[in-house]
């Protein structure tokens, strides 16, 4: 494993409070001890969890300031009404006693089965010595990431750094997510850390603007969880502000690359996914014309499971964008694998079926749908559905 | 096998044409020897085959006046550009000279491969037989619904007979689907044929009215094709008007139960399908907040993974209906499985998680969700997503 660039001015720590089942760690903390800048993207989900509804309203009240992430795998703390509300503000109020802070300046966040009351207790039992734990090596960064695992068959870390004016600046990234969804389990939960120097309303846009092309634009299975959360934490540590020469232009640019990065891993983690697809439509009146057809393609189940098998089938694909909702003129389509053009105006081609199908045997690959002769494009990161994924979410598991 | 109801005026005739690689019945022909009013409602998909385009374009030419229906199953004629156009008009024209019309009075239809020519000579070759062989009895209406089969497991016919002042009405109904879709198959086909006496335009607003909730409300995979058809023909052989004392009201509710029936047949017949679920929404502001409500559960990957696990997981449906883009306010959801209630005010609620399960492992059974206060209402005829979804579609088949 690569070394990490760990940001100056933030602590890790994870334990075994004892939600998982398996006993693992299950219970993390992310501390600034000076304090963190922050912005946040939550769940676009009407029906969201308690650590979403508290998450949103602590940054509202300390206008983007917070000392400390606290965050549980193993128990999404969704629907689970009053009660659950008040277990995520226990937990955070204990945190907040244990760092000497008021509660605003923690965030809540969970992750795991929905409906099931959040075993507060043990959590508040866990935090005093959760607190004690963190330091800011590496060791600690790893146990955090597999702390707030839940399927997710690998950890998710990637890091970066560059250097202005002499000064280094590291930005790490920790997320989680085995699709949108698992059984009962939810959520994509994404942490970024930075010791660069950033107002939060700074932080708010480089973040929605890195999130959209990112995060946004995967889909496992169209499932939007409830309690997804990108969180950006921004110690200052390292001196260079935003303004710094340079700093302005090439802060936002690493942060792109790591969401893209995460992002990546976590739709090839996604579950039973064996091909990660680049899928990009062109030509469409409007971009949003050209996601809302990149979307319908991406979440067709006939789509999805030719995938599976290698199919070079692009009738599927011409039946999904007929169906998207957006105008389209069904003689102006063209379908591209690789770089293996299969259908030409809204028919036939000859292509090279074998090769095609080898194509799209690989782990990873790009498919083009030109849809007309507009400007719009979009470009959406997707996956197959396999048996795998009914298996993993078919087992009866209430 | 019950006896049908085949209605006067019709004669019906299947063949063996060499379409289908299994070298079953593939080619079948309906026809009124005195004619026929239509209506027919077709696929919304932009992507349509080119039979949809003609068929559209014969009704509108003869407004509504049809001879006869030809169909052939295991190449759909779609996305094969003016080619295919140019067959399809071929085949009506040869059936047309046949039967001494004008090729406006036949009505084509096809369901199987996309993308793929479709055999034009072999169709015109097998017409003349196909019209030699029609006949007006019970084995000949099996035949023809077995003709039009792909991957149906079993043929669906259902019928249906009335009594106004001592005459009696016949309704017949013959349907294909599995599933929306196929692997390269597609296609949902009814024909619906009744000797009532009815105008183009009464069948028209009868139809609707009929398929808005039987076709229009069932969902397999969410995937609508590019050849869906369902085609009225009235011969008015029974002697029966519309207009005839107690048949405006008694032919509407025949017609609609007969094409509740075959909606069922096709869901239950859906690929992979292990269970039938009648998903109804309530409480919602309008009927069709409710339906986007509900056609997001029965389209939900997870909802449909945990329905073949029989798995009453109410929190993903949960999720669902807070990402299906309709204001909720998530503390009035309800969930009911069967009569169970298992999700109250957003919130779990104690249960019998066994007798949940047992219920969900049924064929058939109902799942109730209250969205809020209002009146709007809807129901959906949906299934599981089973891995034997997966295996069918995703076997590489290009």
């Amino acid at each position: 494993m690569s070394e990490l660039h760990v940001p100056l001015g933030f602590v890790f720590a994870a334990t075994k409070a004892g939600i998982k089942a398996s006993g693992g760690l299950d219970f993390a903390i992310a501390e600034a001890p000076l304090g963190a800048n922050a912005a946040a993207m939550f769940t676009k989900n009407l029906v969201v969890a308690a650590p979403v509804m508290i998450g949103r309203q602590h940054l509202k009240q300390t206008r983007g300031r917070l000392r400390a992430l606290v965050v549980n795998a193993g128990n999404a703390n969704c629907a689970t009404g009053p009660v659950g509300f008040v277990a995520a503000q226990m937990v955070c109020r204990k945190a907040a006693q244990l760092l000497d802070v008021s509660d605003a300046f923690i965030l809540p966040s969970s992750t795991g089965i929905i409906g099931v009351p959040l075993p507060v207790e043990k959590l508040v039992s866990a935090l005093p010595r959760l607190v004690d734990e963190k330091r800011s090596g590496e060791d600690r960064v790893h146990a955090f990431a597999r702390a707030i695992m839940t399927t997710d068959k690998a950890e998710k870390i990637v890091s970066a750094q560059f250097t202005i004016g002499g000064k280094t600046v590291n930005l790490l990234g920790v997320a989680k997510g085995s699709g949108m969804i698992h059984p009962n389990l939810a959520t994509m939960l994404v942490y970024l850390f930075t010791d660069i120097q950033a107002t939060p309303a700074q932080l708010k846009t480089m973040l929605k603007e890195a999130c959209h092309p990112t995060f946004n634009s995967i889909t496992v299975d169209g499932d939007t969880s409830t309690n997804d959360t990108v969180l950006l934490m921004a110690s200052g540590v390292s001196g260079v502000t935003l303004t710094t020469r340079g700093a302005a232009k090439e802060f936002p640019k690493v942060l792109r690359e790591v969401c893209a990065s995460l992002a990546e891993k976590i739709v090839a983690d996604g579950e039973g996914v064996k091909h990660v697809i680049k899928l990009c439509v062109e030509g469409a009146a409007t971009p949003k014309a050209a996601d809302t057809i990149a979307r319908t393609i991406a979440t067709s189940m006939l789509v999805k499971t030719a995938w599976a098998g290698a199919d070079p089938n692009w009738g599927r694909i011409l039946a999904a964008v007929g169906r998207s909702g957006v105008p389209v003129d069904p003689n102006l389509l063209d379908v591209y694998i690789g770089d293996q053009q299969v259908c030409r105006g809204g028919g036939a081609v000859k292509f090279d079926e074998v090769a095609a199908h080898k194509y799209m045997s690989q782990p990873k690959y790009d498919l083009r749908v030109k849809v007309g002769r507009g400007k719009g494009s979009a470009r959406v990161l997707s996956c197959d559905l396999t048996d795998e994924y009914v298996h993993i979410n078919a087992d009866y598991s209430t």
